[in-house]
């Protein structure tokens, strides 16, 4: 007679609703809201998705800056027993059509400044039966009329009506779907299921040392891998979720004043910009920066901890609900000089509390298409030699949406494989190397993009780094690099080449260095490789690893 | 295509060694293990173990101290495929007996300064085929000959072979077995599975604000509820455990002092000797004090933030891993008079961030003994009406083992009967006001020997207080106070009982108060209230409540 709970995130409101009633789970601009609020507005999205035809299983889409409605959807759609697409802001409307189909959602929750994605698609959708407009008070348009009903009109359909329980039935049932970016091929969906959702939120609260009194700055989408679980996680502590519409230097800095910001997540180049906002000081308190998305350089972990802040170091993936490794500080690491400390910060680092083992492996079998006979032989610990890093567990996506080729493929082996290469340091923290696609060969030596940019970065005057292969008549390729200065500097392109070798071997050091304005971004601040590749490579074809 | 992992603290020592392999794990005397040794010798004891003809499922006994030897069972004896049992160190050898013929245990380990539990039953053993006796370097029988193979001997039985797997086929699989102290007839056998007991470490961790530079002093015995599962929780966050043999205030103070102490947990009756010992000071730094087991008075709490102390009051039971619920702290508190303070952080509180909710609740039905048809039904929440606490979940035993009987009167209507009376404040809160069995019935009136006892505690002479009902011509019951008093401090019965007559209704107050040199205690700490009960009653028969 084992009365076990199923896991699911949706408890965490239900305890936090209990136990601070009263204490501000949200804010955005001037608007406060309690946890009391916050889980009344779950309940009455919830009612009110019933109320419009969603049936438990259906997908509800939300396209969305990081708004309170935003919260509520991570909360009421799966109270509603529906499943949550939160879709990237950034994205054109045939990519939000594709999106919007393949998941087969049936309600979509649009911004009103977001609406230039959906009108030209919302007479070709596929399977959404209403769309559902969010006007925010704090957004541009603010007093605009629209014809479709409003998120409120939803909210109040649900007004209405008893409570839906705060529990589910099977914490392997889906909670939500994150499409991947696609930069090759279609975007893929992502299923998260409840379990992993709510382990993963644990995670979070113990890495990035949450705690009641957290104040939560809102600088990652939360349509990214769902804010890496931290609707859910921060929700769990009981701290406060601060809105944020846009990732601006400026109104960053103004609300870590005015609220005393305890923590942040965002990807480097999020971090970029707030250490280069106009406004940024040094902080009388420590913050806690929690960063991934590409490896911070040891030069941005130094300079971030000169303002104040303190760094904690994440690595994941879309398919692994964000963060599934950290760098773990080690105590030995306080006597280091610091740039050496900071190089140890900047691996990728070892699995989090709740997650298995992180393993770096070589892909072996005759027949590598025949996934199931795939052997995985994991490198040896030497910081050196490269291989395949996998993942497996509670922090792993169930599988790809309706796509059972590409989750088989995926899984070969029985480890998630992620396409990134990396080493394993003999402390046994991973080190990203590069993704297999963006790895320059040349004259058969395989070259780390990721080391060169370091390298390019701990130049003073460089502000960003993007590395690439391009062709090379003698090697097949050569490292180029792209380069943003920082405001006020100066360094010729040779300069900086002239550093870079005496910090790693001559024949990893850029051929060109090629000073830019601006790098081409996903809409989570990845620097798009591929973009920078194509128009060096112009039809040339290029051979691409494992 | 779900890989989901089992969730079992096993994981816990393999991520620890493998992210802190130099770190010190364990501290006991003059040794230390770091990580990397504490996962070695669990492999060596679960090897040793399966050497021993030890197969999945058989139970271990342990009969230990607070030494190296009980964390690495909590890890080795899983790790096997076994279930431990952890007996408890101060019951009789015919108490011993009756828990290891009950639980089926195939090897006992037991400390040399022990076996004097163990030899009068040894020939007598049903199931037990292999005695272990465990040599402490730090016990009094350091220098002892031993005729039984030595747990030194069980290790190197394991010496060599492949390291087992940390982790297991199913979660709901139960990793420990712990036995009721039994004051109400024979001990009861809960068995706790792998996932609770992961899930309840990860709440520890949390609410206790664990992070990886804990250095956790050893003062909670690991054979009650397994420690609060705190030998997985402390392993799972990287930090320190300070082993300690016997509850002493001098030792206590003394590795507070070496070793800077962070954490400790303990029954408000370890807290009173800490607190009481000659070498108490004001500490220059937050201690964590994690209490339960009894409800601390406010009084306590206030003598514990003095010393500097930062309280922590959970509440749960064996049936429950320890702790289920939490008084959260609540930031409007701190402005609150102490004293009002103190008796809001006095109560049992909420559940924890794993668990269910806790509920207060009247048992409703035609047939109470018909358990497939109670009805639980919320008492209000004011603060006054008593019900029995109920839990639920991930945090609560699977069952009592080999009693189904027990284990279904226990979960009537689903939920666990605690057994406990309590009230539901109008903020959640829950509190505690009695045991069932020990709730004073006095002119038809409900009294809380638990609210008068804290009356009488906050006279300033008083150290330690029990209350219980003694037989009243008139009143059937009335209260009668068992007192110590503060060493150096004298205070009639009438000064006692006119002071508790200012706090509380006067029919509440005691009619007598007994000044005593000690209370009968169990071996956790908690004051045994029956063998005072039976002294006052004599052969009277006495009703007893729920």
């Amino acid at each position: 007679m084992t009365w076990i709970t199923q896991l699911t995130p949706l408890s965490f409101l239900r305890r936090s609703a209990g136990v601070y009633p009263d204490k501000t789970a949200i804010i955005h601009g001037a608007a406060r809201w309690t946890y009391a609020e916050f889980a009344r507005d779950a309940q009455r999205l919830a009612r009110g998705l019933r109320a419009s035809g969603v049936a438990p299983g259906d997908r509800v889409a939300c396209l969305l800056p990081n708004v309170p409605a935003m919260l509520h959807a991570h909360f009421g759609v799966p109270l509603a027993g529906a499943v949550l697409v939160a879709v990237n802001t950034r994205l054109s409307a045939e990519e939000v059509r594709y999106i919007l189909d393949h998941s087969g959602a049936t309600v979509l929750v649009v911004d009103s400044a977001l609406l230039g994605a959906v009108e030209p698609i919302r007479e070709n959708l596929e399977t959404v039966r209403e769309i559902v407009v969010h006007v925010d008070p704090e957004g541009p348009d603010a007093g605009s009329t629209v014809t479709d009903p409003t998120y409120a009109d939803l909210l109040a359909r649900g007004d209405d009506g008893e409570d839906l329980p705060w529990a589910v039935d099977d914490e392997r049932g889906t909670v939500s779907i994150n499409y991947t970016s696609g930069t090759t091929g279609r975007p893929k969906g992502v299923q998260y299921h409840h379990r992993g959702a709510y382990l993963n939120s644990l995670g979070e609260i113990v890495h990035s040392d949450h705690d009641p009194s957290s104040v939560y700055l809102w600088t990652l989408p939360m349509f990214h891998c769902n804010g890496w679980c931290t609707p859910w996680a921060l929700t769990a502590i009981g701290g406060t979720h601060v809105c944020l519409r846009e990732v601006r230097g400026d109104a960053i800095w103004g609300l870590i004043d005015e609220h005393r910001v305890t923590h942040l997540n965002g990807a480097p180049t999020v971090v970029t910009t707030i250490m280069n906002a106009p406004e940024a000081r040094i902080l009388d308190y420590a913050l806690v920066v929690t960063t991934a998305g590409a490896p911070p350089s040891p030069t941005t972990i130094l300079e971030m901890e000169r303002l104040g802040f303190r760094v904690v170091h994440v690595y994941g993936l879309t398919e692994t609900y964000g963060p599934y490794t950290v760098c773990q500080w080690q105590d030995d690491w306080a006597a280091l000089e610091p740039t050496r400390r900071a190089r140890l910060q900047s691996r990728q680092g070892v699995g989090m509390i709740q997650t298995d083992a992180v393993r770096v492996v070589q892909v072996m079998g005759d027949d590598v298409t025949d996934w199931a006979s795939v052997d995985l032989v994991d490198v040896p610990a030497d910081g050196t030699t490269m291989g395949e890093i996998v993942m497996h567990g509670n922090n792993v996506m169930s599988g790809y949406f309706r796509d059972p080729d590409a989750t088989a493929k995926a899984f070969a082996g029985g480890w998630y494989h992620s396409g990134d290469l990396g080493v394993m340091h003999p402390d046994g923290y991973v080190e990203l190397r590069d993704r297999a696609k963006d790895v320059i060969i040349s004259g058969g030596e395989n070259i780390s993009t990721v080391e060169v940019e370091q390298a390019v970065l701990a130049h003073p005057a460089v502000l960003e780094a993007a590395v690439v292969g391009v062709p090379d008549e003698r090697w097949g390729e050569r490292p180029k690099a792209f380069v943003i200065l920082r405001q006020g500097k100066k360094a010729e392109p040779e300069e900086i080449i002239s550093h870079v070798k005496t910090a790693i071997a001559r024949y990893k050091a850029p051929r060109d260095v090629e000073i830019v304005a601006e790098l081409p971004k996903t809409s989570t601040g990845k620097i798009q490789k591929f973009e920078l590749r194509n128009k060096e490579w112009g039809g040339q074809e290029r051979r691409i690893q494992g």
